[in-house]
């Protein structure tokens, strides 16, 4: 999936509007691939039965994971909820715990929802002309509180490394969810 | 100058039109800070006993040149020549050499030069929607070879250090001149 000379430079494309990218490569991130994730296992299933609506997508560039070198690219998060709780990427720790990771929101709203192993949590807002900060060591994950795709340009140590499987097991501590018609941060019933 | 906690999360707001920061320092470059760098030193030299233009300013973070942190933030580089030579940033080598850069263009054209200590150089264009690499172990100066400003957003890891001073004694061994009205890519004359 490499076609970038991570020893020379090379251009790669993303569009400031739509973050779509023609030169890097595309993972989509369905329904199916992450209905235990959301609170409301039941609302998924129901709506798993008609559809596999895409959740989001990110476009990467299949760095080397070696020491000096970045990896970045663009993720949309479409808008949407399951149940009451918005479309969200799956979250990860970096394997390398301590890195740190940079976005910039191109276009739209939502949260940055952080958290330590320490147990320390942290939500920031996200919307256009802003960068948030992923201090070294919280597992992070984006949520889409808006009517549009959430649109971030993302950097990071390209040998930091991503472990999905604690959060996929223990979920986060805070859940952001549709109350009342306005975003919410709640504690997450399920999480262990 | 470091108002942000690098320890917990926090918001930096970047323009995605002009690059204009309101939370972030500014550290400007003017013609007179940086005059010896330009190929011809007397047209550099009857500029100044009139005025000092801003060639280009940028605005940071002040991140701690800590290992695991990334260090992000605008570059405005304004249009203009001098001589031949067309308006561009000092350049540098990172002090940790084996560390990389991404920049994303926001606006504008012109030019990513590089070299790295072997003599191997490299010029990439830049244009909005596009990001360049520049790999691990290269110097790197942008040049502005349009008529509006070009303005960039840039991540490196926060511990790469800046080494300014090869490049000012040295040079790079090509510079962008205009050339009948075009950017023309030459070797410095003055390289040594």
């Amino acid at each position: 999936m490499n076609n970038f000379n991570w020893d020379s430079s090379f251009l790669a494309d993303f569009d400031l509007e739509t973050g779509i990218s023609q030169n890097a490569e595309t993972t989509k991130r369905h329904l199916s691939q992450m209905k235990g994730m959301y609170c409301d296992v039941k609302a998924a299933e129901n709506i798993l039965e008609n559809d596999d609506p895409l959740v989001y997508e990110f476009y990467e560039l299949g760095a080397p994971e070696r020491e000096g070198d970045l990896a970045f690219g663009t993720t949309i998060l479409y808008p949407g909820t399951i149940g009451s709780e918005y479309y969200m990427t799956k979250g990860h720790f970096h394997t390398k715990l301590a890195t740190s990771e940079v976005y910039y929101t191109l276009s739209g709203e939502g949260y940055m929802v952080m958290e330590n192993p320490e147990g320390d949590t942290i939500e920031m807002p996200l919307s256009k002309n802003q960068a948030v900060y992923v201090p070294r060591s919280y597992a992070h994950r984006t949520v889409n509180t808006g009517k549009a795709p959430l649109i971030v340009f993302f950097t990071f140590a390209a040998d930091a490394g991503h472990d999905y499987g604690s959060i996929e097991t223990k979920g986060f501590r805070k859940m952001i969810v549709e109350q009342n018609g306005k975003p919410a941060i709640i504690d997450n019933p399920k999480w262990n």
